[in-house]
């Protein structure tokens, strides 16, 4: 009898399994082909905006993704450098064999964790709670409890041109037939989403001369608060390239074709991430789109062509393909597609990613409606730490809004009536300030050592880091610089004079001054400081600190506020049929998806600040 | 336009592409999953009895499989040493992982090889002759010449006890639906055959103690001529285990559920490869038989249980596994399974692998019926090197029976009606002592060499091989050894003391001497030898040449007079219904498998010695 089951080896899989065996939970991990464990469906990469945050979000609770593509990148930057910090977010291009092969091993190498090849077709339970996974063959295994990661699986069918196709992820992986029908029994409401890739193309077909190349950084720094902090490694160049008049016209002529346009695909598809068809009708004074042209690994001709996900046929993909500058002469691998599939509506999990209908279900990933590798792997963690305490008879990990952008993704969900694939982006996260990719360790260490995720060193690294930051705010604040000292650094960048002696605090608010500049400028300062240390890293968070200690204040009032709401449970039995007062709106969603607080039931679309006030008056607070 | 379109990326698929691609043709390549070239379905192992010879014939040829294994071998050992040098057998453990990345590899850095990931659902033709492939989505891709090596997938069907499902190779790869039929549109007879594999298990869950290690060659030789001759490499061990009464017992409890016995499996199995449950069956005075337990690479825990295939209920495999002495508490990663699928009577080929009803179309691997890596990617580096040479308006590449145990193979194939799937025996081959694993270099280097397979580097080593061989079979024959230096020796080995000199010829004829004991004795010898050559590859060729030239002269007459017969061409055109005098019988043979020569004819079932001389006359010989 396993503690867990999960069910799918992708990058929510992978997270649950190792989080629970980490934690002590005996697991299966069963997937269809374990040739493919962590594959990456789509593009050949890890983070970018808010996923980046995830990425090291998840480092942070001792997940294997930040370590992952530390150790199979090809490419790594940081985007967004010359914005503010909290939109600073580090991503990086993978070795897409690489990146599975080392899951593989990494999963492999866990006592904790059994492997199974098989498929899972049905659940079984026992007085409304999971109780064992049922097999193709018909064989049952039991389980204590179950995360369901299933992806694009569940009924996957897959589109190019007029024809479409069976198939998981690729039209070489069978679907899973006969799960969402079973999960419909248990009274699970599914719906159907879609999305897309694009084609793949042989490296050694560009004309490079025609293109524009994008190197990584220089310094590139890793994604694991575990790892040293900067890669050294030989990185391999992207290229940017873009649409023409001519490509908009070839692939026009596709349109009578198109799966999208002509009704044949019935799931929602994601409307940050669309095909380039959706593009030129979507923007149709734009005359041309970025094209990236990224290597999907060190040592292949296989080039994944970023921003060009399409599912019109074939031959309209090759002729536009070719029609772009760089690509006269490209030679396509493979061909985009659109992929439809089955996912439950995410109202009905609980913020512990628990099903509310069948105790000890969880689900993560895809199936709850979401899109992107961290985005689910985010779940696969929380869904593994949250099963094992379950089994441990202790409260769930709820992540706040404010502690994390993972607390955002599950509180949307969970609030949401998502009905297209839910990718996470800065702008959904009101406290992204807060939440930086830089801080990530701090803001998450004690929840990752109180679940036992992270070692006591990792712990005490983390909070010595703290430390050392708090030490040195202070010193900043204590610091006098006098006139002169200070007026050579501000003459160099154009400010104005100063009269009286300023505190170090001071001067690093001034637009431009960073605290490097200040070490070289005030020597007595810096021998204080290397008194306490010489990291860069804890430079950093003293400089984002200070200057931006007004809005992290507001935000920290603000965070406050809405977690007092949020600290308001409503009981699951709830009967708001028997509360008079609320709006017809507010009650009907109210009782959809019945949230766990007045701070959730405050998010969600449709419930007015009256119908919290009713609420509030008649929970007694 | 491509010259060549290779339909399949298993062991014939890649190396067709790489000897028409090494000769010069563009090739393209297409496969339903690029991330599955090269992979071992079965048994992660390359070689053994007569498939060692022929892994060895493939590298002589400029095939990639002994390089292959070569770098990717996880054991290396010589079979049958006791035996005489044509037993001699080298088989390695492969880490499958690694053993298919190697070859994409390879695959990917070969310039004249284009990857295309699809499908083929059918072929073009015109004129009677192949014109292109057409793909699931109905794009038709247009060549010169096809090979088609699709393995299992063709309407694939995998059976676990009563449950069956749609799969090409694994049930997570779907089958190929459409090629079949429209093969047979244009003529072609199919049939179906069956295989089976074993469950995989965690080496994490056998009991060490309780099974026997079976490690590796302290030195083990390398497969290819052109790499080092020892490889030097950490080896993982095998292990060693066997059926018990109550495996047996366990196992009977399915039959009533095997798809075998049932007559759910139409498919015709292989006989020298039984399924556990058929071993039972038919030997059923046998209380025991051998498993062996074959780690799957590196650095996995999955395990090959060698010797264990079956389709039986995954209840019955597993308890049916628990019952071996060290696999009390064996975990199961994967279910063993058989699987039917579709070959083409390969009575309906050429010698050069082409096709008799399409001109320009090959089949290779078990589309013609064979099982096995080794005979699966002999067969596709000949149709590689057949189509090229037919585009060049050359002869084909045709290997006789003396040649090589490719020729056997081939031979067999088109004069045998092979109704289950063909593997090579040592038996197989009338000429086994010329077909020896350690001569295939000298044997195949002149045809090599003229197919553009071999660099001129590698045909001068083996060339200059061949003559320090003859160098030194003279001067065995020359050099004279004197009675008390050859009585030192003869006595150690219990031989009578000699009165007369001996020449080194005569001493090694004699049982236990062998050439370096022949060195070691006669010093003056040694120095001789030496001036010629240190090689010990040439001192083993010329130990065997010598000891065994009775054998070896009268394989070579009776080869020549099979040669003869192998001269005498039959035209295509010929009309067996003109011809009076022949059996009923042997004309009805002969009309179905249209030899090419006489000396296939007489190899046909049925054709007797007076059809022979029947034709011999009417052909005017």
């Amino acid at each position: 009898m396993y503690d867990i089951i999960v069910t799918g080896a992708g990058h929510a899989g992978c997270e649950a399994a190792l989080s629970a065996a980490r934690m002590g939970s005996s697991c299966l991990l069963i997937s269809s082909d374990l040739t493919a464990i962590a594959r990456m469906s789509c593009n050949p990469a890890i983070g970018g905006v808010a996923k980046g945050q995830i990425t090291r979000e998840i480092d942070a609770l001792g997940g294997e993704m930040a370590k992952a593509i530390d150790a199979t990148g090809i490419q790594f930057r940081m985007l967004n450098r010359s914005k503010g910090p909290a939109m600073h977010s580090p991503r990086a291009q993978a070795d897409r064999t690489l990146y599975s092969l080392y899951m593989r091993n990494v999963i492999e190498k866990e006592a904790n964790i059994d492997l199974l090849q098989d498929t899972v077709v049905g659940i079984e339970c026992s007085g409304g709670a999971f109780s064992g996974v049922r097999l193709m063959s018909g064989r049952i295994i039991n389980g204590r409890t179950a995360i369901l990661s299933c992806g694009t699986f569940l009924n996957g069918l897959i589109h190019i041109g007029m024809n479409h196709y069976a198939g998981g992820r690729t039209i070489a992986e069978p679907p899973v037939y006969g799960l969402t029908e079973d999960l419909v029994k248990y009274g699970f409401a599914a719906g159907r989403l879609k999305t897309g890739t694009p084609a793949r193309i042989d490296a050694r077909s560009v004309e490079y001369d025609l293109v524009e190349e994008q190197s990584g950084d220089p310094l590139p720094i890793s994604f694991s608060f575990r790892n040293t902090p900067v890669i050294n490694r030989h990185q391999i160049s992207c290229f940017v390239t873009k649409t023409t008049k001519a490509t908009h016209e070839i692939l026009k002529k596709g349109f009578d074709r198109s799966p999208l346009f002509s009704g044949k695909v019935q799931g929602i598809g994601p409307r940050y991430c669309p095909s380039i068809e959706d593009k030129i009708c979507r923007f149709p004074d734009k005359d041309s789109h970025h094209i990236f042209l990224e290597p999907e690994g060190f040592d292949t001709n296989e080039m994944y062509v970023n921003g060009f996900s399409t599912s019109l046929p074939e031959e309209i993909q090759l002729e536009a393909l070719q029609s772009l500058p760089g690509l006269r002469n490209v030679k396509m691998i493979r061909p985009g597609y659109a992929i439809e599939y089955d996912y439950f509506f995410p109202y009905q999990i609980n913020r512990s990613l628990e099903t509310k209908l069948v105790k000890n279900l969880f689900f993560a990933g895809q199936i709850n409606g979401t899109s992107g590798y961290e985005e689910a792997a985010a779940q696969g963690l929380i869904a593994g730490i949250n099963a094992t305490l379950l089994l441990r008879g202790r409260a769930p990990l709820h992540l706040k809004r404010s502690d994390a952008y993972i607390g955002v993704l599950i509180d949307d969900l969970v609030t949401k009536e998502t009905n297209e694939p839910y990718r996470m982006f800065t702008s959904s996260a009101e406290h992204r300030l807060l939440l930086r990719h830089d801080n990530a360790d701090i803001r998450l260490c004690h929840h990752a050592k109180s679940a036992g995720l992270i070692d006591a060193d990792t712990f005490s690294d983390c909070t010595n880091k703290k430390r050392l930051i708090d030490t040195l705010n202070q010193l900043c604040l204590d610091t006098k610089i006098k006139p002169d000292v200070a007026n050579t650094l501000l003459a160099g960048l154009g400010h104005p004079p100063v009269t009286t002696t300023q505190s170090a605090v001071n001067l690093l608010k001034k637009p431009g001054v960073h605290f490097h500049m200040l070490l070289e400028s005030a020597l007595s300062f810096k021998e204080s400081v290397y008194a306490v240390t010489d990291d860069p890293l804890v430079f950093e968070q003293v400089e984002i600190d200070l200057k931006y200690e007004g809005y992290l204040k507001r935000d920290l009032l603000m965070a406050e506020k809405i977690l007092r709401l949020d600290l308001h449970e409503i009981p699951a039995s709830f009967r708001y049929d028997h509360v008079t007062g609320l709006s017809n709106e507010g009650r009907e969603k109210l009782m959809k998806l019945r949230p766990e607080t007045i701070g959730q039931a405050s998010r969600i679309l449709g419930v007015s600040p009256s119908d919290i006030s009713v609420l509030m008056i008649r929970l007694g607070r």
